[in-house]
């Protein structure tokens, strides 16, 4: 736990007086004021975040974390909990579409086991770090200890101080676990006060008579694990899943070192929600990538005070929104580096 | 006027059969049906576009036309009318936000003086396509003959063709031209029967004063002119400019051969809206990037029936939305390709 409460203590507010020479800059450029829109804000954003006008991101890379949820045991699922591990051995071997989308977004793929229930056959292209063998079924008890908890919230506090020590100045989020908006949908009705059937969605591709049922499951976990909302450990151990706390990890690993994250869809969202909770200046690190098709996580970005970049209806997680987001990334540091500025070109202003 | 009417008469509706194989080929990806939404549609439309589900592009350009309007002189844009040369210089030498965007988009950006006022200093960087010095006073009169709105519609086929005849297989737009928006505004307002308060917008940034006159100028212009809202030439040329007849001609030029275009804001679809109502086909040719801040740009994408990829405040033109949504459609196809099947990749398949 010590890795955790140093690493929350090391996170600052972001750079107010670097986002103003950012946007005094663009404002310099051959172009009416503000005329690039959310392109300048993902400018301006990262200026704050790495304290400089004019900053340099270095590489990209998106983690992916995979974890089995005990909660698929009630059947709130399209898919049966093997996926999970069928999916991550996808990843490894560069057929998903998170290799695809990061190919083409220029960014690495660093892939986490940290709890699929089965073994996985050995392979350089899957870190092992698996807490348990999948979290317990929050619908009977709590998903996981405090200890396993923080256990998870490390790896991934580690995960992002490696990365960026090897070069790493952009990182995006991404999981896969079957039944993880399950969890998720439980930890957004906890931390947002929300009533599960608010925030409980489709998943992968349920059906009404399974949506009842998942509601019905999420309103039960809640209950019988009683979490207090304004203890965010205690809300993520009983509710949570090992690839959210490790992602929550991320976040916190990478604010601290005053690096963006560039967030996916709902679960990775909720993730990020647990790491504002446990240090509020995170949500100033964040690139929110897209608003997925899951209903709850309108609610999620709207506590994390932040607006998605992208509305793509994309519902599949794994990282695939924060890959294609990190393009407009590229593009929002290209214009401040490479554009001519009024006087350079010669181009009348008329400050509009 | 022959290229004109043979371009329009080639210009056939998309392939069914070939957007059906291309889902179905998708259907089959490592992925929940339909999860990447609507990256899985760009997929689709340019089999359609293509005859092919497997369809490969090849290299990427970026139309820009510039041209200047007479009725500047009635003081409806923030900016003074010699901006419009300075900036297609400013395109000449790589300093713009377009230059930069193509750049990290991978396209190569072609610029094109469809009737700039004043004499531009030869370079290579910009093909010399002048119809006249600029158009006439719309409010006054047509802002065009018949003959010179042919004329640059012919520009625009001939542009398109050459580019496709050199390895070109995805075409954006974007154009430059002070005081384009109040032609684009009142284009639309003939076009889709609304009134012009509902379609004008604050271009570059005016101020209410110069918004109501902006307004007034497009009233007195229809009301002038009084074109026939059926027939798309006549308006074009009694309220168009060359820049966006050049472009209409370009968006006609390739989907007679079946060549996707990626068109930008407000003005670049106002353009691709002229083409659609000279041959209605011509929409299922049609990516539409973003949704601008100009007020009118969404009727216009509705008179298309095409929805925006991007809606990220963009209010500058340039074509700098065509090459943001360049690269979701090289995500798309990179989909397509490299994407495993659940078969190969062993994964169980529930059909959700």
């Amino acid at each position: 736990v010590k890795l955790l409460k140093e690493t929350c203590a090391t996170i600052v507010s972001t750079d107010a007086a670097s986002a103003a020479a950012a946007q005094a800059l663009l404002d310099d450029k051959t172009k009416p004021r503000r005329s690039l829109g959310r392109l300048e804000d993902i400018a301006v954003r990262i200026a704050a975040i790495r304290g400089t006008a004019e900053p340099v991101l270095g590489a990209k890379a998106i983690v992916v974390m995979g974890a089995d949820h005990g909660v698929a045991a009630e059947g709130v699922s399209a898919y049966p909990a093997e996926v999970t591990a069928q999916m991550l051995l996808n990843f490894a071997s560069g057929g998903a579409a998170i290799n695809v989308l990061s190919r083409a977004a220029g960014a690495r793929v660093v892939v986490y086991d940290m709890g699929v229930a089965s073994e996985l056959p050995p392979t350089d292209s899957i870190r092992s770090h698996k807490i348990a063998a999948g979290t317990r079924n929050m619908a009977v008890g709590p998903a996981m200890t405090e200890a396993e908890a923080v256990r998870a919230l490390e790896t991934g506090i580690t995960a992002a101080s490696e990365l960026i020590d090897d070069g790493v100045g952009l990182i995006g989020t991404g999981e896969m676990g079957i039944a993880n908006t399950t969890a998720s949908s439980a930890l957004t009705a906890v931390l947002a006060g929300a009533d599960p059937r608010e925030v409980t969605g489709r998943g992968t591709g349920i059906d009404d008579v399974v949506w009842k049922h998942k509601v019905e499951v999420i309103r039960r976990a809640i209950e019988v694990n009683d979490p207090h909302p304004s203890n965010p450990l205690d809300v993520l151990a009983k509710l949570g899943g090992f690839e959210i706390a490790g992602l929550a990890g991320v976040v916190l690993g990478a604010a601290s070192r005053r690096v963006p994250v560039v967030i996916d869809g709902f679960i990775s969202s909720v993730a990020a929600l647990v790491a504002a909770r446990m240090a509020p200046d995170v949500s100033g690190y964040l690139l929110a990538s897209h608003r997925s098709v899951e209903v709850g996580h309108r609610l999620v970005l709207q506590e994390l005070g932040t607006l998605p970049l992208l509305d793509l209806d994309l519902r599949l997680g794994e990282g695939t929104g924060a890959a294609l987001a990190m393009g407009l990334v590229d593009a929002a540091l290209a214009i401040v580096h490479e554009m001519a500025t009024f006087s350079s070109a010669g181009v009348s202003d008329t400050g509009a």
